[in-house]
């Protein structure tokens, strides 16, 4: 390893919290056990708290959002096929089945795994705009989902 | 890092080349530099000569296999933004300028990043049946590009 990637990695370790402007928080299967997400929950709330300008989640990732508290009355979605026990863990979230992404404020949740592409890039659309959008995921020959609420997945998991 | 995991890595080192079955060869900026990728043509060559049964590739790493020789007068894609670059470093080999991907025998070929998806998704289709490529797809909610020939980035990227 070089000195430059060495002093990368120092820089990511010394990062301060509150100098943290956007937190993307990914799901899967670790997040179904209470001792792997205990201190990813303490993080979210106390990075949240420190002046985040955006909070993005990938599947179920939102239910350990959710668990922080920071989704309290809030619109968000998650995987599908989790729905069940995503709706248990975060009692207080007013979960939206049928979505491919949902913005709230400055949070921004996905659906499963792949919706996480569509909603970086709508992000992405958002903060740098719809021509920088269209020309990373053009260089990356991606065919973008750009429609939200279309979410077949929804009826194909029986959560509506 | 737990005694499994140890075992796993240990597994993954001692594997004879003769032992692999399915070679999924990346691309990438990394492809770029001839220092880099010469003990990955090499590799790829013994490989391909101990009885492989798919070469898989994403990206650039059409050109690497190219190089190679293993593509050789075979029809193949690749990323279509290096279409020029890949086309002059592996010319033997009969490039398909619109495509998302290219099957020619057992390897299969496929152009930028994101088309690779669909690659694995069709090979997995062909190899264990469509119900289970769906299955997988559905599972992680992505909507499949099921037109290997489809490629309006082709156009986009001024290759045809």
């Amino acid at each position: 390893m070089g000195r430059e990637k060495r002093g990368y990695l120092a820089d990511v370790i010394n990062l301060r919290e509150q100098d943290i402007d956007v937190l993307v928080v990914p799901g899967g299967l670790g997040t179904r056990e209470a001792a792997n997400i205990a201190p990813v929950i303490e993080f979210v709330r106390r990075v949240y708290g420190t002046g985040l300008q955006y909070l993005l989640t990938v599947c179920t990732g939102s239910a350990v959002v959710g668990m922080a508290g920071v989704l309290d009355g809030r619109r968000a979605t998650s995987n599908k096929k989790a729905f069940t026990w995503v709706k248990e863990v975060a009692p207080a979230v007013q979960w939206v089945p049928k979505a491919r992404w949902v913005v709230d404020g400055n949070v921004w949740t996905s659906s499963g795994i792949s919706a996480g592409i569509d909603l970086i890039y709508a992000w992405v659309g958002e903060v740098w705009g719809e021509e920088v959008a269209d020309l990373i995921a053009d260089s990356s020959e991606y065919e973008r989902n750009r429609d939200a609420s279309g979410d077949r997945f929804a009826e194909r998991w029986g959560v509506v």
